[in-house]
């Protein structure tokens, strides 16, 4: 049977991006976003939902430009911590010791250490109520060789990608392939 | 060191989202979206990116309804079904065998057999190159009694919802707890 949680927020899984931008000194500063994911093909584009408060809001209005990190468990610490504090009041980047890394076609930074980033064109910014929706046009994607298969494709378990639950407010891990997309659901083709 | 994988939509996780419409004619409708994700707070919104060609896009655009469900490991085959298939031409519900329940707030069904689904009005549309992003108004969640916790908080475990592979073409389970937000990070905390 099913009950009612009322009008929440609610999707498993939810991401943990780590956007980062740069203000107008030059300074790095990267924040941590669940709510978002890929919402085009062509042009290929992500969203996030940024408060207009926040300092990342106002380096992407000034620069038209981000990074999208994909963190690993290995840095959930540190990730957490980008999340915790403003850029306006510290520099995340030094505290945790994460190392800005200027993006090649953007101008903004991206932590070297996480292993899968999105270089990121401003396209849009639609408002949804109180929350601004920023559409970003993905302008390359990079990963780090390390995380490459066999067969040159990302490798999920190498990659170390984690999700947010907001429910409980954890972090949890990713697990294994449990089948081909396109092909499982062959059995009920008639 | 990183290499360029170039201007791909990517990122780690994707979600795994069954859209449930009617159609005029009241026959019940489910796609699979992994393009899409939580979008705001105030008022709590879901985006999907849906192709206009689509028959739930059709749907959504004369009911102004939709359902977002997170379907369980259980149902992967029937979900991937979902989406191998066109409503134009098959009754997913008949082939498949899940059971179409109609919403309690919104002109819209959802498989009763999935743990967890969203209720969703029509918010608005975007247009995002050649796709559109649908932005549903979230006014109700409801999920199975049987997946909550102790605590009487959804138990992610117990959900067993799965995630989208974009670049291997595959489903993949999700893990287990590895850290708490806002508090993992406090090591860095000067």
């Amino acid at each position: 049977m099913k009950i009612s949680l009322g009008a929440q927020p609610i999707a498993y899984p939810l991401p943990v991006f780590v956007i980062g931008t740069y203000d107008t000194n030059g300074k790095a500063d990267a924040m941590v976003a669940a709510w978002g994911g890929i919402c085009a093909s062509e042009p290929p584009c992500i969203s996030v939902t940024i408060n207009p408060n926040h300092q990342t809001f106002k380096n992407i209005q000034e620069t038209k430009a981000f990074t999208v990190s994909i963190p690993d468990r290995q840095h959930m610490k540190e990730t957490d911590y980008c999340g915790m504090v403003s850029g306006k009041d510290r520099d995340k980047f030094q505290d945790t010791g994460l190392t800005p890394v200027r993006a090649e076609h953007v101008s903004a930074p991206y932590a070297g250490e996480f292993p899968v980033v999105l270089e990121c064109r401003l396209f849009d910014i639609h408002e949804i109520g109180t929350a601004r929706q920023i559409i970003g046009e993905i302008v390359d994607v990079k990963i780090e060789e390390a995380v490459l298969g066999y067969d040159r494709k990302p490798d999920l378990q190498k990659i170390g990608a984690f999700a947010f639950d907001v429910m409980k407010m954890e972090y949890y891990s990713l697990g294994t392939p449990i089948g081909k997309a396109w092909d499982a659901g062959k059995k009920f083709k008639q």
